[in-house]
């Protein structure tokens, strides 16, 4: 590998792809060496940090329409971070958009990969906990198959085969880590239905009401957007000889009921924060996350050096600092 | 359904194409419906039975080119068994053309499908125990990974996840059946690295030399060319709603020792056929061989009715009648 490296971050306009331009911004080193570039592919462009101490490029563009591929990994970036797809929600509403960006645009980028002479990058590829479809007998165990129950879930299983096989033939030397609920995610609510995991958090900390649609005996497993942001620099840098030819791993998670997750939400705003959880049941809500695996076991990636958040409080903490910084609203 | 039963065989000129069609203009019924018509795809074109009950046409086409998927659909028959493929060691030495035909022309094929209103047929899809690769902890479980050691695996473990989507959103009614080793397989010695499974029953019961290049302490699991057959059919016209949205099923399969497959020869050829087994150690024969499953659990397909052969000697019995009409060589 050159000493000059170049970083390519697709999807890098979003939540996943801003933190992880964000650490790099403040720790610019991958495996030891400085990064000395920063290419930014997403269909918006993504915005520029204004302090990287690191030439930055950032490109609009499709990775499913001709050329775009090629032209991302022109500059034979050793690192590429394949974040770009398009969510589950729409994946699931217009199909065949979903089947072009995530499917096509992820084959194409590692076609263009492929097809480049003298290049063999890393390649991180985040998959999702989506790959996953009940029913379930227990927590999830790294050797248990993938029955998508959606569209999105299906084209990350796909892409996670594609990774597998053009890691095994050596075009390319890849990680997919199979992502849990991200929680707290910052922003707005929105109306995914696994929202409320993180707005039961993230609206009372900032003196809003929030409602809970299902019980809160629910257990569910989560990471921080830091602890993510932590999988995907740990997956660009382990060595991969570990991996056996199965380079897909699901990514541990801190399994917690919603209960629990009041409660530490409770440490830390008190009652008047827990107060502002509205109970309204959703059955239909009720239905899809019944649907979701709820816990996994993660040996191999925790056996890898993949390091997960504490416990929720750890999770509530960094959403404070992060997020807050260090401020409760209310 | 219409009551004009239209049947389309992809891979017809396959060798269980063959014997898919041959069965079929011996029995010419579906779900206890008369088969009026059936077209056949292959990339040179399928013979077409003399003494068929029914039309039959045969097409000279690829369906990863454009337009022919669209044509093989055109009449929308009700029933679509998609046999067609390159064979795992030529999408291993030839990655793109591997990658078109098995992942492209699958997916060509399903979107055709698609994309006709009011056409919603069984598609019936042949997968392979490839999808799975070493280590195994035991006989694989009906929800054990899909980890494949081969791009011919990775294409067929896509083609399922593509099949349980479509079938998820009703496209279609699609069932994908994941078949073990063939044997005995009809024809002249190959090298595959499986041949030897069936070339140490077919040429010793044919007067000929057969290599065994694997200890015969080695467990493997079979099912006869005319079990396979029995396996679409059922496919064909089993209870969709049985399956809880995972189409994709491990067949089941004879398990068994090399050494109890040469005993089974022994009841039928005796020593003299056993004699011409000669043990020629294979040390990459070996380590392939190692790498594949070697017993399948297959409890769903079980409890949907497929039905195995009983044991080895009852494949052995099939090869002697359907391929030496009862004679035996030598």
């Amino acid at each position: 590998m050159s000493e000059n490296l170049h970083v390519l971050i697709t999807g890098a306009a979003g939540m996943i792809g801003q933190k992880l331009i964000a650490r790099l911004v403040r720790e610019p080193r991958l495996a030891g060496k400085p990064i000395e570039r920063m290419t930014l592919v997403d269909v918006v462009a993504a915005g520029v940090p204004k302090d990287a101490p690191f030439k930055v490029t950032a490109r609009a563009g499709d990775l499913s329409l001709p050329g775009e591929a090629s032209a991302s990994v022109a500059d034979a970036p050793q690192y590429v971070f394949h974040l770009a797809g398009v969510v589950s929600g729409e994946a699931e509403t217009d199909f065949e958009k979903g089947y072009r960006v995530n499917i096509d645009g992820t084959r194409f980028l590692f076609d263009a990969i492929r097809n480049r002479e003298n290049y063999k990058p890393r390649v991180v590829f985040t998959s999702s906990a989506a790959v996953y479809g009940g029913p379930f007998d227990g927590p999830v165990t790294d050797d248990f198959h993938l029955t998508p129950h959606s569209s999105y879930g299906v084209a990350k299983a796909i892409g996670e085969q594609l990774l597998a096989d053009y890691s095994r033939r050596g075009f390319f030397d890849g990680v997919g880590i199979r992502l849990p609920a991200i929680t707290v995610r910052p922003g707005k609510p929105n109306k995914a239905a696994s929202g409320f995991f993180s707005s039961i958090i993230r609206e009372p900390l900032a003196g809003q009401n929030a409602m809970l649609p299902i019980s809160d005996e629910t257990l569910h497993s989560h990471a921080s957007p830091r602890a993510a942001v932590g999988y995907l620099l740990h997956a660009s840098t382990l060595d991969t000889n570990e991996l056996e030819q199965r380079p897909n791993l699901m990514m541990p998670a801190v399994a917690c009921t919603i209960a629990e997750q009041i409660e530490a939400l409770r440490k830390v705003g008190g009652d008047k924060a827990v107060a502002r959880i509205q109970h309204v049941r959703d059955t239909l809500i009720e239905r899809i996350v019944s649907g979701w695996p709820h816990q996994f076991e993660a040996k191999r990636a925790l056996a890898l050096g993949f390091v997960p958040d504490r416990d929720f409080d750890e999770i509530v903490a960094i959403h404070v600092e992060d997020e807050l910084e260090g401020k409760i609203g209310g």
